[in-house]
């Protein structure tokens, strides 16, 4: 598994040193989240605290089931971004910590709901709450920490910050209800797939760094080659993420493989493998992505019919294509530290495992 | 049934006169939501227009799913008290348009949390919105109109305003946390109760009423006074509400009576049956509120027992007393028309019959 990380240099004359030197980009950007958190390190850690902090209530249910998610060894992606993008613009202030916690509330909250929606039994290796605790309280502690983001923001008192993150829950809401619609339709289009995860999963990146440009005052120009930045790295991200449904091994992703396959979700390794496939492939799909109508042994045929027609792989070429715009977005910002762990991070999160 | 609502004043002499008085009396209140609904018919036009529009999406399901919910004759209470509270402080702008429909907008989201979280299936008289499209339609559309909501806020541009929301969304969530705690639990006390129904139901109406002062820019007393009359107020209307569910019939209610004894719900009729009953009675409250081992006399048992033990009554008394706290919130405010109609509310929402 895994392998079509390599495969777009399978043309390359001087196979060796390709690869010796592959090796060493790969080992770089495995390097790439930890280099970020190492950027950010102290703001970070002032972030769980002060996530630990807002996430109190008199009731005690909500940091229970709300901590069990937060503490579960989440990456931290998204209030990264809004914490080295603020960095990245030369900001100074505090701000940057309190909107970084607001970012990761509306990210778990939209979580909590997500797995009550898909019925989830396991995310991060870990029961969901919902399997702990009961849909019921995991809808109303998303409900809550969404409600107690909107607080943060309204103590920070930025009418620019609140618009973005209005904006992105509203877009990001639309987004699942878009992708509730296409699950168990094979005749979805990459088009419609790709509307759907700009909605659901880019939508926060995107927001979650233009935060920092925002706070900083700087340019228009900046906010948007971020926000850009953002939402292409999301869409790459996602596309792993969906491709990883199928090629990761338990262990490593956290969750279980195949979850989308049993869900009958519409994505991309779905949409390639159904769209190059044969009459009879095609109805293997109908029968087990729209009837849901799956016995042991489909999962291990979905995953070789993926095989056959490169879908895995292609689609860590799409992501490659997102990832290449992402950087390409950064280019108005000179040369520094800073810049370079959002650059390296776009390979990260392509070539990542889990 | 709904005797209780005269027979507070069983222990009069002069039985006949009194009895027309009260019918008088009931004849004005009955009409005392018409004359709110009077005073600010051209605002709640516009709201409504604005709800429609700004339910709006590229995702059709939304508005179809919202508008089920929103269009199915909901009194529209909370934002008419917007609308009502901006026009008695003499605001002669057209904020409390917009800011109506956020009111209307958070509750709706509310509701449609709410039925997912009690697996109802009927609210006013029509299928819920989770029995026709499914608990996650309604999970994604009630976090849409929650961000909508927020983003219409955004527009208007109070950061006040945006304060007062987002504090009472979070206390709604605390409240509905709460309530899933305390449900099938007979031990639950009077207090935890009202702590409940404070949070849940009384914050909206107690945010509701002061976004009038608030962008009337009256001074802080008057705001708190407004604030105070909504608490209270909602405190009554939910009391009412939770007698209802045992005393009302299905047409006049428009939801199925008894829900609240189907789910194992502890509201106030419940708590002052169980407190007052003997050691066989509250076996009888375990078996079937605890255990949910219920069969089809189980409910009429259970309101017999509450005629027994004058718990709906009472539960109207309890309504009544903060029925009496929120008209004499309004106090500082001269007497006029507008306030009038606030005073009338109380009436109304204490001996309504839906």
């Amino acid at each position: 598994m895994l392998r079509p990380i390599l495969s777009t240099h399978r043309n390359s004359g001087d196979r060796v040193s390709k690869v010796v030197q592959l090796e060493a980009e790969r080992a770089r950007t495995v390097k790439a989240l930890d280099l970020m958190k190492d950027l950010v390190r102290e703001d970070l850690d002032r972030v769980n605290q002060v996530i630990l902090q807002h996430m109190q209530s008199r009731v005690e249910l909500i940091p229970q089931l709300a901590g069990h998610l937060i503490a579960s060894g989440g990456k931290r992606l998204r209030p990264m971004l809004t914490l080295a993008a603020a960095q990245m613009c030369g900001y100074t202030g505090d701000r940057q910590i309190n909107l970084a916690a607001c970012v990761e509330f509306i990210h778990t909250a939209t979580l909590l709901h997500d797995d009550v929606v898909d019925a989830s039994a396991l995310r991060r290796g870990r029961q969901t709450a919902n399997a702990v605790w009961g849909n019921e309280a995991s809808v109303l502690v998303g409900d809550f920490l969404f409600s107690r983001a909107f607080q943060v923001m309204v103590q920070d008192g930025s009418l620019r910050v609140l618009d973005i993150l209005s904006n992105a829950s509203a877009v990001i809401a639309e987004g699942e209800v878009l992708q509730l619609l296409t699950t168990n339709d094979t005749a979805t289009s990459e088009d419609a797939y790709l509307d759907v995860i700009s909605a659901k999963t880019a939508a926060l990146f995107a927001a979650a760094c233009r935060i920092g440009p925002v706070i900083a005052e700087r340019p228009r120009a900046e906010e948007e080659a971020l926000e850009s930045y953002g939402r292409n790295l999301g869409i790459a991200f996602q596309l792993v993420d969906d491709m990883l449904d199928y090629a990761s091994r338990d262990a490593v992703l956290g969750k279980s493989v195949g979850d989308d396959f049993r869900e009958g979700k519409i994505t991309l390794p779905v949409i390639l493998a159904y769209r190059r496939g044969t009459d009879d492939e095609r109805r293997f799909w109908h029968r087990t992505l729209e009837e849901l109508d799956q016995n042991d042994s489909d999962l291990r045929v979905a995953v070789s019919l993926m095989e056959k027609y490169h879908a895995l792989r292609d689609t860590v070429e799409r992501a490659r294509h997102y990832g290449a715009m992402a950087k390409d977005a950064l280019g108005i910002f000179p040369r520094n530290p800073a810049k370079q762990t959002f650059l390296d991070l776009v390979d990260f999160c392509i070539q990542r495992t889990h």
